[in-house]
């Protein structure tokens, strides 16, 4: 299976997850890079990034890298998400993800996500994640 | 310690996290149920309820639960949220959450969240999410 | 599929794990009961059961509560397993573990296991569970 | 707080864990690396090391890498562990356990442990950890 590219991943997020604000820097050797520009709907009381809006960027992260390796699978699902938040976002950098794929089966994949205050190298939360992969005809 | 009643908690939430919709409805006995309602903004391509809106509400269900046992506590945050998505959520229902403290310590608490879709038994997800406590003066 | 009954389970541990000397207490209704007796091989300094015991014991009781409705199927396999520990077990006394299943799909399950001190009701941790379920002919 | 060396760990390993067998090969820079070697008490049906063997190993890298950082503070305890089995071990090759430290805090330390057969790269397990650290008088 031929990898997608940046374009395609950003290409596919935009036109099936429009709500979703989140660019697609890198992807390759099990890897993805998202980036998600913050604005004031992100952080909530004391100035910070939300939580929610951390997991939702580690769970894309995770969606990108997957998907970069297997194609499109629109139907592929997070089973399992486990975060640990470990210091408090900047509330204005933007949030850097980094994915990499721990296993790619038939029909599960799991990976771990660094998330990070845009030029900032301590680790912000790190996720491990579980996407359940439907039966490919 | 005395608990906090419904009403305070809600007014609690809606000064501190404007931002949230959540409703209040019962807390007491270690335990909390709050409720989301569902609008578009939750929905994700699908006709379902994003994950990262049943992350938050079982993250706010938590933080109900456990400010209804050792007060008002701003500062408590979470450390782990580790959730198990097992069916897909109805998009036209509220989402229901359920926390169960497992634990109250001194500067951890550990409880259980079930996510319910309004009126429909099943699960929808499991999650199982950790505050530290800071030191009380 | 006719469920296991308590005997059939416990053939089949004595059979195919051998070294374990856990005793299945009740299945039924997606849960399962067991107890592992507690001797000094079990314990580490401090006088208290070890979280690698503790570890064990709940992953036993996911599979007998798995195989009780599932029938036996020896290679359903753990993929992931999550647990806090809450308090310190008694050094004298047996480990309960009490599972209840969340959801027993086609290829995945997941159930939650408490674990006690016998005759003790607070919990000593607690363990979220996935196991895969190989295709079935 | 100057770090441990190796042998120090060691020595403290076999005062105060007399029944662990694990080495320890190298520490230094938030991570530590363990040997487990294995044998025939660690197998379970099947021909392959049983996963609480390796839940045990995680759990240990885990502890050493921190101590190794913080010094030898007998009464940190693991609050959480999180383990997704990727790979089957091999019967006959050691256990080797990396563990990298993503946060070291006042009260909790978070970690990461991979793990792997002895001279395989494949990762076997992945296990995210958390310790609570008492208060240093």
């Amino acid at each position: 299976m031929p990898q997608l590219t940046v374009k395609q991943l950003q290409d596919f997020l935009q036109t099936d997850f429009p709500q979703s604000s989140v660019i697609v820097e890198a992807v390759g050797d099990q890897c993805a890079t998202i980036r998600q520009v913050i604005d004031g709907s992100h952080l909530r009381p004391g100035g910070t990034v939300s939580g929610p809006v951390l997991m939702a960027v580690a769970d894309i992260a995770m969606y990108v890298a997957l998907l970069s390796e297997i194609g499109i699978v629109p139907l592929a699902v997070t089973t399992n998400l486990s975060i640990n938040f470990l210091r408090k976002p900047a509330a204005d950098r933007d949030i850097v993800a980094q994915c990499h794929l721990l296993k790619v089966g038939k029909t599960l994949a799991v990976g771990e996500v660094s998330l990070f205050s845009e030029g900032v190298s301590d680790l912000l939360a790190h996720v491990v994640c579980t996407y359940a992969i439907p039966p490919r005809v």
